[in-house]
């Protein structure tokens, strides 16, 4: 047992503070301005100068797809050495983009190097490594409770050599952004007569073909996040040829599970990062404000609340950081109920840090002079994302349950 | 002890409600069109239709300036008769203007009933009673923790017959309104020489007084609540008749406070009515989702949560209608503590009322699909608006412990 | 609306807070005192010679049997006018008894009143009106869970004009007092044929009956409560005439429902009082103890924990007092969701009003040089007392639900 | 980083376990038994028969003193080697003392071999070490908050060369125990002229010295703990020789300091075991009790409840270890904030576990048939046990802010 990080994760740290002090840091009122300008000018949804300078530093550093594992692709970091590294770009919202480490097109990512032929990994795993395009992801439905997958109503019917696809999709992170140019695509291929489990598939979908249509993008708490955000996609007997099946029909359940192990370690890490520098705020706060004739640091409850974050925030980090060395040890599978702690614990941690820093902010906690509110937002979004804290929870419960019967 | 609401209200209840049904519910919707139709059309910040419609429907059902408590203007209702009316205009948050009892107006008609000459009644309170102009209070400022009211830097000076202005002030409620004309300005008069709660003064600022400048609204969350909302001002010399001031120089904290009792009833039962729509959409919404083959309302889970927040607010209502009947009964002085203690204990609940009904919605909780997450916006800025619940908690605590000292 | 309390009763609060003074908090020490002689001397399981002398000095004070509500027996009080007495006598776990207003006999001699024979009253309900005998309610069983009702498995049979009765029974409350000479036994008399709540029934069962057992005395986080208390008792082929049924075979359900409201209130109140007592404890201590240079009530921690116990002691206090007037006004069955929420809220409240009070106090609050332990001991208790929290949140939730189904 | 325990550890765990299997488990119901009969017989204030077996069987068994990190007597554990053990000792309240592992005799052990001179260490330590007395540690005072060492009244004045010493201590724990045979004592010896942590001096005081009373036992909630637990002591003009001070004179606080990281580890390490074992008896309890047609396991909110419980336990144990790990790794000093950390995370944590054992359990919860009543009592107290939690609370938010000032 050893809770120091590994002198290779140290260097990683250092350089990732470094460029994140030098460039990302300076670069989020600019990247808030330029998004400002573009929506008064018009249209917000367009890529800002601003990012696609910090993704060439990036890439000019090294720091550039840190997130891909194995492979030739990949910067072949375990989740364990990833993980802290997460931590550090989580800080700002600007960052994960700037070192293509942001979803879901990390996720997309991985999914192409496993599942995608040569020729497909040409046409969209290779500008995606180079952040020339992005991509999303339509999995959830608004009219059934997607935590439930069983419950996915959309369709991908066979016609000849080509698949048919008709349903509603929303949650589609990704899928707003003008760059986003291909979609992974959630539907049953075989409702009536496979297993729960083996109904579903998932198809490679370009963004351009005939039938899909981006409806509109949904607001978090009031945040359009343009130029990026979730949107709410259409599909309208949307024609692809049948090798755009990814691993064979049935298999949308199988390749969904394991997305999900190294999708949450990258959330939750960001989330811990997210919520240190809501207590970074918060303290410095409280340093420079005075009422009642004494600063807001010296008075109890203010510290009281910071001693709770600190505890919050570091119980949270090392329940994940056990789930990445789980992950890389034992596998996703024996890590189940590990990787399903953390979805419940982390982004209600961080809800809660937000909070109480919003709460030494005053007014200004809630407006966007700071990034509180937004990161709140984001947060409490990341409680439902790939099925709300009950879901987890029951499963949990359950798994801890087993171990006591016969 | 009776825990019934008189016939008088129960009729006002049912004719409230019924204007409700017919007209404000279906208006959201519209109301929320016009809007983005604005937007989209490149400004937000003019009136709507709709809401002028409903103002004029409000008029003629006589559900019109039920808030003001006595005088020949008002509707003459106690604040324990009005209390319950304000629950019901807080289900929508299209509801309290159409009534003509939304803040900061309705403070700031009281304190003109109470406070203004003849002349200036004439000029701003008439037309702010009928619902043609809007008004502004500007209080808190950005440099200093305002909930310490002796922080304020905002200077009036006295120069011959005129006073001259100069301050930042932000969360100036109703500010950006293109409809505001005027605003009530607090600053120090006598920063020097008076005792701590004699410095400040309250002064009548026309809008378009030269050297008022409506810098930015302020967004809450994301959402900016065009075309209302809250205003950063700058007062750059700003120079009004002396006749400005409101009841003399050195009141401006005496008027504050006053203000302060029934603006905190109708902020709290507005936000009890916000919170019983939430638990509403969240039992509709738990009885229509299904999930693992059955409906989210049979699990134990969403009950759980649904009998703690029926608990919560039901508590939180009886709390806030004792506070209204002592200040009906023994006055805002002696009922200090109970008008401290719905503060605290009002916003906080509608807040977690409001989280439990989100995370029932999924995805769809913290979209703009349902009023939750702009109600859970609103809910949580209230929890810093006259003061953050840490200083009132503080407040409570000694007024408690006073009762053991010797 | 009104939120004071009657002439009466603000007359019975005078009476009863006077007689506390006077009487009650002296003798507390002095009733410790004689417990731990008496165990010391062999015996804890005796009266004591000062509760019998506070009883004949309420008996001459006229603060006797204030209880029972309506019947030439009692002294008339509505549920609303007697529970802020019972408030009062919650703070000192020598009053209730001092009053002959304890648990389980008021429950018990309200039943005797509705349903017992004339000659079964003379022999039973006079001696416990006149507090010289005591009973016992003999429901919960340790092998099952009597939450659920309807897992009862004692069993009551008929033998020619005699019941025959089998079963072991636990949290027999005042069970091992010496002075216990009856209890009201449920059973199921019919559990093949008669549909669920028709299966059990009530019987008077004399304790020295023979068969019956009084296995021992159930500890409660280490009190005995010595020389009242919870017991388990052993049914082995008890006799009794079948005259001693209460209301009839199948009607035990019935009695206990009906004994439920008033119940509640009762537990309700007096852990309001428990509450206030604490409070004031905290209150207390904080005020006279330093620590770092400065009273502890002068630490803004101590201040935000006293300011939310007086919140939410008054948040409880107004539910539980709205659930005594709508079972006065609507009746029992329609106040049914009142009846179970206070269920939830009061315990729960109390247990974090003590929680805090014992924390201000350091290891004195744990110790039983403070009557905090053994109230928050008790307090726990009625988490689970007819029920655990999670039935009646279930029930709660169910019914609130149930407004939103066509 | 590596979240493995070493083969070491694993083989002691392994051993620890299967003791605690085969012998401390089965033990437990011996122990209670014994310690009832002993009280009915007059005196509970023995030591018991089959605490004495045990500790034959772990001697033999070669678990024995596992704690003592160093020196020629210990079994050369590091902090993040034994912490893992300590969890499992936890699990049952007979475990620590038949592995000599307990409070306050492991503290005092490691300040003997410290700081002891030979001839004392002889006197006291082998003994100690052998299990054949006890000890006892005398610094809270009634009269004083203690959490705030500076408070201490007790002197200890030269006379000669002899220390005279007098004053009043309380939760002494060990005092009450007829075994124990010396007692640590912190008193003042300058407490006019030296700085305030060099005011205070640690002096060997034996038990049996003239002026030394026991004046009773401390019980916690309703516990006794009899043989042990903890008393309040009175020390009247005893004398002792001047070689008994500790270190040195003006250096208490300095040994007060050093003992508490260790002893914080062992607290805490215990209580994630006994927070352990209680979510094994909930889980078991859950799965054995049927309520309205299914197991309570099969309810929503019980498994919400254990799912927290497994996530809450979790964190609370990496956040102990790594704080051990630090303690080994860069020190206690250096480790200030994170021992300061689990010392308010570990009790608060077992409480919120125990608390939801207990409710699973209705009535026997509460009662002595499982041990959770006894737990929670026992967690509880270590909120208050050197210093309440909210004096660490103000600490850990004061390093923290420290961060950010200049």
């Amino acid at each position: 047992m050893d809770f120091s990080y590994s002198p290779k994760v140290v260097d990683l740290q250092k350089r990732l503070t470094g460029f994140m002090e030098e460039h990302i840091y300076p670069a989020e009122a600019v990247y808030h301005h330029e998004v400002a300008e573009n929506r008064k000018a018009g249209n917000a949804w367009q890529p800002t100068k601003v990012m696609e300078e910090l993704k060439a530093k990036a890439k000019a550093a090294g720091l550039w797809n840190l997130f891909l594992p194995e492979s030739k692709f990949g910067a072949g970091l375990t989740n364990l050495e990833y993980a802290p590294l997460c931590e550090i770009m989580g800080r700002s919202h600007v960052a994960p983009e700037a070192f293509n480490c942001s979803a879901p097109d990390t996720g997309n990512m991985e999914t192409l190097v496993r599942y995608a032929t040569e020729e497909q990994q040409q046409r969209w795993l290779l500008p995606l490594l180079d952040g020339t395009i992005r991509s999303a992801f339509a999995m959830t439905e608004p009219a059934v409770a997607s935590s439930d997958a069983t419950n996915i109503e959309a369709r991908i019917e066979r016609d000849g050599d080509e698949y048919v696809i008709n349903g509603r999709k929303w949650w589609t992170s990704g899928a707003p952004d003008p760059r986003c140019e291909i979609l992974i695509f959630m539907g049953k291929t075989d409702p009536g007569h496979a297993s729960r489990h083996r109904q579903q598939s998932m198809v490679l979908v370009p963004m351009k073909t005939p039938g899909v249509t981006m409806e509109r993008a949904l607001p978090v708490f009031g945040y359009d996040h343009a130029p990026h955000g979730h949107g709410e996609v259409s599909f309208d007997n949307v024609r692809v040829p049948v090798g755009n099946v990814l691993l064979g029909e049935g298999r949308g359940f199988e390749i969904a599970q394991g997305r999900l192990g190294p999708g949450r370690i990258h959330h939750c890490m960001r989330l811990i990062g997210v919520a240190e520098r809501a207590l970074e705020l918060m303290c410095q706060r409280a340093l420079g404000r005075v009422a009642f004739h004494r600063p807001v640091a010296d008075q109890g409850v203010t510290r009281e609340r910071i001693a709770n974050a600190r505890i919050l925030i570091d119980q949270a980090r090392f329940l994940v950081l056990n789930a990445a060395y789980m992950m890389d040890t034992v596998g996703n599978k024996v890590a189940q109920k590990e990787i399903a702690m953390i979805k419940v614990a982390a982004p209600s941690m961080a809800c809660q840090v937000i909070d109480w820093a919003m709460q030494v902010h005053g007014g200004a906690g809630v407006s966007d002079d700071f990034p509180l509110a937004a990161a709140y937002a984001g947060a409490r979004t990341l409680r439902f994302a790939d099925g709300p804290d009950e879901v987890h929870r029951n499963q949990i419960g359950k798994m801890e349950l087993a171990r006591y019967m016969k």
